[in-house]
């Protein structure tokens, strides 16, 4: 059973279009490598109601995890804590190894605990600290009702790190060695409704690989990505049903006088 | 009354994070500067239970508008038109104005009608086609409790074109002129944890503006931009607003000995 992942990425500059959202990109990738599903990424602002009502929902929806990414930090606005404690019904109180690894950090650096650096200690009561090898902020791991919560930063970096560090272990015990793999090929000259009925026959042919199309111009000049991938229990098995998806795939173009353009 | 928007972004592809979500940005960007406040985005994959559940959550919350990205062409996985039509409970059905643009399109380029091109002729019963300048799906507007929904395409310069000559107009005129202003400036020298206090100090004077920081190096060797934003019924009031927040902001970094070293 593949594990079931929802990202909920927090902070007003999404949402006003300052900042291209990378970060649910850079995480959808690496969970899908890992043998992960991700069902849904929903953006919200820097809001407690937002935060935990957004939260809520995805726990009713029971997946193996839910990712929060943003609002960890030490300003007024950085609240996404709160809101998990709320989504969750417990309270935030300080976290005995969250303020340990926020006092080495600003000890080595000379610069005393002010009471917005300790605020940054303060996790929903129950969750373990992730240490934060690049900033600050540690990350959250919480759990409810058979769903891990896990809560990183913002910052790409230090949400990378933390992932990198302390997440993925999980999820690769989790996924049981659940394989992706992909292939992708470019085709000129057919445009995408005349693709849809060779595609919905290679389909048929091919039932465990999942192909889909992504029109790069539109159909005066057709040049289309057609993508095939497949999550698998070995990457063998993976890699065979991507392969034989391809093959047909290629072989279906070429007869109906398609251009492939660039394959791999 | 700043009016409200959620988008609804839909593909596997965003899921798995082959595609950054740019639709996503480009429009919260376009809808901030209209004077619209979009409070959440949500992708979900090519599923229509997916489809028709994250539409109907977002209409309880009744919002000005609903704007969906992506599944509008011709393939078996283009069913986002299906989806909206569930959560609507509404049958989809040929649409006379869809069938003619899609007709002449492909008459223009002396290509046949085929069933795969016909199916993006079906719209949600009672909504409305939008013309795509650019390519061949058409757009579509429907309306349901006080909520517009506007279906979009996923290539980006077709759901760009479709948005800015049938959207933009419908926004301007419901925002009734409000207009968004934003500053910024980069300041090194000083942790983020050292500027929540100062922050803390610039709000309270300057309760109308938005300010938020944004660390972009961890705080070893501080950099952090402060952006500053307000959306107001006039350009005037906006952009004062904007610089009064901005000039207070620089005072107190300035008294603190914080370099600034950018600003605009």
């Amino acid at each position: 059973m593949t594990p079931q992942f929802e990202l909920i990425c927090v902070g007003n500059e999404l949402l006003i279009g300052k900042v291209v959202n990378t970060n649910a990109s850079w995480l959808s990738r690496r969970i899908t490598e890992l043998g992960g599903n991700v069902r849904r990424v929903v953006v919200v602002g820097d809001s407690l109601d937002e935060i935990s009502q957004s939260l809520k929902s995805a726990l009713e929806r029971k997946p193996f995890m839910v990712i929060t990414t943003g609002g960890l930090g030490p300003t007024y606005d950085d609240m996404t804590l709160e809101g998990v404690a709320r989504a969750l019904g417990v309270p935030l109180e300080e976290n005995p190894e969250a303020l340990k690894m926020i006092q080495d950090k600003y000890a080595s650096l000379s610069l005393e605990l002010t009471p917005a650096r300790r605020k940054m200690a303060r996790l929903p009561k129950g969750s373990a600290a992730l240490p934060n090898p690049v900033g600050m902020a540690p990350g959250c791991l919480a759990e409810h009702g058979g769903t891990k919560i896990v809560c990183l930063p913002g910052v790409p970096s230090e949400m990378e790190a933390i992932f990198s560090q302390s997440v993925e272990p999980i999820i690769t015990k989790a996924s049981g060695g659940l394989v992706f793999r992909e292939g992708s090929l470019i085709v000129r000259g057919i445009p995408e409704s005349g693709l849809a009925p060779i595609l919905d026959e290679v389909r048929k042919k091919n039932p465990l690989a999942y192909f889909k199309s992504h029109p790069k111009r539109h159909e005066g000049k057709p040049l289309i990505e057609i993508h095939v991938s497949n999550t698998s229990e070995s990457k063998e098995a993976a890699e065979k049903i991507v392969r034989d998806g391809m093959k047909d795939l290629i072989e279906a173009l070429k007869s109906c006088g398609a251009e492939i353009v660039w394959g791999l």
